[in-house]
């Protein structure tokens, strides 16, 4: 790149890589390179972008030592915005619209809009941005969309655990578990490639009932000597007493809609367990 | 927010407000109330961080006048970097251990990756962004992650097609449709409520095959009386020939491994088509 770029110019840019690979490390040298400035400028520039996010309680820059270090963004949401998103997520979910016939409550439109998964992503992962996550694990299909959101975040690969078993998939291990809400037997499975022994993973989802699906994934890692650290959800229903997790995070918590009413939905209890 | 930001701090942050939400027009209203500025001072900010991005060739900001005007960031990709990019993912799959039992190739970990899908979304939306698309449809379950990137970078919301009937969806309209290498008949449903009538969608999936499937969604959108605009996908599978869909945009391609041999991968020739 020939020609300098002035300070703003080298703001903006720098901003832009370190929001778009959040919880990566980025190497100054990257900077250096890109914007042809010495590492000493960049460093000032760098500076510049953490008092500004932080000032706006956008996320914080941190400063990796030693020879694979560098600088990284990790994503946060002020209080304020998080309990705005979340009355609004609640307000929305009221909507007598969405009750469908069986007091069932369509979700599916928010279950893949960006313009929901960011912000709820956003608070998910900072609930587990301290722990040295390696992976989030979710299983088809509906909560894909959100767990690809928390790994984004999270700056971590996303496994997707299948219902049955694909020939694509190549050797896989399966487990029967007992779905807790409707007492059926269901199966799971995951490629012996998707995971390496030993790593630590959440669990996202979009919905907690009874906790039978959480309870197999916690024992398909097992099978892959692997750790269930955390699990996060979008929604928490209340209207199931006994569940087989309790240690979870959710976002909001409802009670399933009766007699095609609305259901009742609020700010979860267990946003900060 | 107290006290005024310098014209660094305020850059940083318009950068990362835009970044965060590609295609989406964002009043200046906005920025003039979250760095208590002048629009004038803002409208300055916002030319520095074009200026920056197009230089580097990392998107554009386009201005939207009127009313309900403000600016927009339109993601790009330089052709440099989409090369590096798509050469790296040729030969990534080319890789001897992803050829499975069955000479299939193992993808999943691609498919679900972060790393990978941002840069594969970008690129495949900047093949859209002209049209003006309404949504971003998809099948279960394997081509989620890249759908939703490429809803997520031009903006727009993204619709799950399901396989069968799900109880959680309310009404749907099911079509059957003949999977074009396998010769099965197959079913693909979505929730009456998902899409309105008239809308312009294009069909992201992760592979191309006979396009069974893609003429399916095209008839499947028929029947909400919308358009299918266009196709993407991120692997075409050339081995296949006499596909019932020609007009597409793939990234790479490749000839299915034989014998347990390594695939052959290359840049697709539908790139730019």
């Amino acid at each position: 790149m020939d020609g300098k770029f002035m300070r703003n110019q080298r703001v903006s840019a720098i901003t832009k890589i370190l929001i778009e690979n959040p919880n990566k490390v980025i190497n100054l040298n990257v900077f250096t390179n890109m914007l042809n400035a010495a590492k000493s400028t960049i460093s000032e520039d760098i500076v510049i972008v953490r008092e500004s996010l932080k000032r706006l309680e956008m996320g914080t820059i941190e400063t990796i030592s030693g020879a694979a270090g560098g600088v990284k963004f990790v994503c946060d949401i002020s209080k304020e915005e998080c309990e705005k998103f979340l009355e609004d997520l609640c307000k929305e979910l009221q909507n007598q619209n969405r009750v469908i016939l069986g007091n069932f409550l369509y979700l599916t439109d928010i279950l893949s809009s960006p313009r929901y998964l960011k912000k709820a992503g956003t608070i998910l992962a900072s609930k587990f941005i301290s722990n040295e996550i390696d992976y989030v694990v979710t299983v088809e299909t509906k909560g894909i969309p959100l767990a690809y959101e928390v790994a984004n975040k999270l700056g971590v690969e996303l496994i997707i655990v299948r219902r049955g078993n694909k020939i694509t998939e190549g050797t896989t291990i399966s487990i029967n578990y007992l779905s807790g809400s409707s007492n059926r037997i269901q199966t799971m499975s995951l490629s012996k490639k998707s995971l390496p022994s030993g790593s630590k993973c959440i669990f996202i989802d979009d919905f907690m009932k009874a906790g039978g699906t959480a309870s197999g994934i916690k024992h398909l890692l097992q099978e892959f000597q692997s750790e269930l650290l955390g699990i996060g959800v979008l929604i928490d229903d209340r209207s199931v007493e006994n569940k087989l997790m309790e240690d979870y995070i959710a976002l909001v918590e409802y009670d399933a809609p009766k007699d095609n009413k609305s259901a009742i939905v609020r700010i979860s209890e267990k946003l900060d367990s």
